[in-house]
């Protein structure tokens, strides 16, 4: 296919599909040929939505909650989350400035186009979740990618950011905890970076979809440190719902007459069985549910961790936060796509190369998402001794 | 508030809210002081979702569909629309070349990053639904508006669109039935039109979200004619699922690889529970209650275009289409917003300004949705006829 014949937009020759797709079909294919595939290339909880959840969304099926909702989302779900940054992060964010999103997906696209205009700069880390990357060149902007090292914990410092600025820099997007790395921004390092980006007049985003699924104790939100930072966060990771297609952002209040404007033309509003069904999740029931699977998530992630340390992969001295491991297999090999595509191929073990997160050393890192069964992390762990 | 204090993209400065949701939350206020109002002016079909679909969501719960599903959507559902089309249309559309999106809204910004770059020009008729100008907007991109006058039916012929074609111009985007003036793109004027766009290299884009809302007996699929257009369509409309948020396009075959790598990076996947919520649709138990519906709508539609006819607005000759009349009112007032916010205030009677869908002689046309009971239509008429 030619897609020079094409009427396409400039942007969308930057924008790549994801390696992990390509994964999971030909994952999908060996299973069809009837082999066993251990899945640790999926970035999705593999637990079905707890039943409050899915209990409250049958009881709105009932109710016959099946139109549009306001663009920012009902009214007690943006309490409810209003309460749950009062309960876990001892909090004030005012309802107003909490806008419901079809999924975290959609917050990005909302901030994207509420801050971001052609050939601005948006600083932000290599590697990250591609999303960002991509929807920052579909905005027709430029992508000023921060290489970190694992020994930086994958986290940049200012002196780094400030070595990055240019001067169409307009923003800077970070992640914590950070996709595919497992790392957070601890506390005081946040501080110094939401200073800085307010001393620069930057636009600072935090991506915190992750937040919940933790490992440390203390797990900043930004909002903590700076109320004119805007955040994204979502229902599908600690909460588990993926497929319901719900996350919220918090915007300065200055914006939310823009975001709500945007809101209505973007995407008019979020699902609605699914924002009724989420009020469940701020439940004593669900919660309890949530922190078993916290806490399920935390053994994977010690033994996998722990593994793939004794043969000889190269991992963080501790995994803070999200379902993955970003490991250093340059002890194996120094092409990560093809250690991979060999891995699935051979030995039936679906990981996710370097490549769908950044170009930065991408050739000799792999990401492995603890999202299976103990069993088949186990399983995995066999086939990989005899892999390498 | 000073927008120039704020670091916003360029292309926000240049969308607005929708006058609608002011004249709804006015709407609002009035019925928390104890009034009655008459809604029309919501764009919403006012019945709940079909019993079937309600029943499938809650087989679909129990069943924990709650998960990710492919980006493209899930096969069963696209190729449920394929066999829509061969038995509604008798036309050929591989599933392969049908995305399942988050609302006709996900289409939309799918079609707006895949074939429009900054400073492109798009042709799209004023008025119109206002969301596609603003996605043109927020794509850093120039919409060239083509106003359509109600003695052409609102639908613009192809010298017209010839004349204001530009050197910059990459596309053109229409939509049949139309939204807000119930008018459709005939089967001759579509052929002259697609063979036009084809002739030029534009993108052809129809947003055929009103499709089944149709009161004439031909209602051409711009595919039936070019299978190199582009088409946006709904399950909010006639299958009344508004807030599930679940829509599709249909893209030529050499569009599918960017298509899908858009839909990954832009939004992962529609809503899970909706899509097999969505199968049930075409049953034969479903489009029974959606063909009652449709004839509600076209009693309603007749109603209320007589009547409005004789109260002496100027109206097109035959509402093809959607819920909506675009009534010229002229005879009663020269600003068409005054005259929404005085009939809302003084008569409790909710209508839409032209101002929401243009500029083109807006000040002269307000919108009538018949997305209200008989009873409430005849009593806005009643209301409508003491304020004139």
């Amino acid at each position: 296919m030619n897609k020079k014949n094409l009427r396409l937009s400039t942007s969308m020759c930057n924008v790549n599909p994801f390696r992990v797709m390509m994964v999971m079909d030909r994952a999908a294919e060996l299973e069809a040929a009837g082999k066993k595939v251990v899945h640790m290339e999926v970035g999705e909880p593999d637990f079905s939505s707890a039943f409050p959840i899915i209990n409250a969304a049958k009881q709105a099926l009932e109710e016959g909650r099946t139109q549009y909702t306001s663009a920012s989302g009902i009214s007690e779900l943006r309490e409810s989350i209003s309460c749950h940054y009062a309960d876990k992060y001892r909090l004030k964010v005012d309802p107003s400035r909490i806008f419901i999103t079809p999924g975290a997906s959609g917050g990005l696209i909302l901030l994207a186009n509420m801050l971001v205009s052609p050939n601005d700069g948006i600083l932000t880390t290599d590697p990250a979740y591609p999303c960002v990357r991509n929807l920052i060149q579909m905005s027709s902007a430029e992508p000023q990618l921060i290489p970190v090292e694992m020994d930086q914990n994958f986290q940049p410092n200012v002196k780094q950011i400030q070595n990055h600025k240019r001067e169409n820099t307009t923003g800077i997007w970070l992640a914590s905890p950070n996709n595919p790395t497992g790392t957070i921004i601890e506390r005081d390092r946040l501080i110094e970076i939401a200073r800085w980006a307010r001393d620069e007049n930057l636009n600072f985003v935090v991506d915190e979809i992750y937040h919940g699924l933790k490992y440390v104790n203390d797990l900043p939100s930004v909002l903590e440190i700076d109320a004119r930072a805007f955040v994204v966060s979502s229902f599908s990771k600690y909460f588990g719902m993926t497929g319901w297609r719900l996350g919220w952002i918090v915007v300065p209040e200055e914006y939310i007459p823009m975001a709500n404007t945007l809101a209505q033309n973007l995407f008019i509003s979020a699902p609605s069985i699914a924002q009724h069904a989420a009020l469940a999740c701020f439940t004593a029931e669900a919660e309890e549910i949530f922190e078993e699977r916290r806490l399920e998530f935390a053994r994977r992630k010690n033994f996998l961790s722990n593994e793939l340390r004794n043969l000889g992969f190269k991992i963080p001295t501790s995994i803070q936060g999200a379902l993955y491991i970003y490991a250093d297999i340059s002890n194996f090999s120094q092409n990560s796509e093809l250690f991979c595509r060999d891995l699935l191929n051979q030995n039936q073990v679906a990981i996710t190369p370097g490549a769908d997160f950044g170009e930065y050393k991408a050739e000799k890192f792999v990401r492995f998402a603890f999202t299976t069964s103990m069993a088949d992390i186990e399983l995995g762990l066999e086939r990989l001794k005899m892999a390498l």
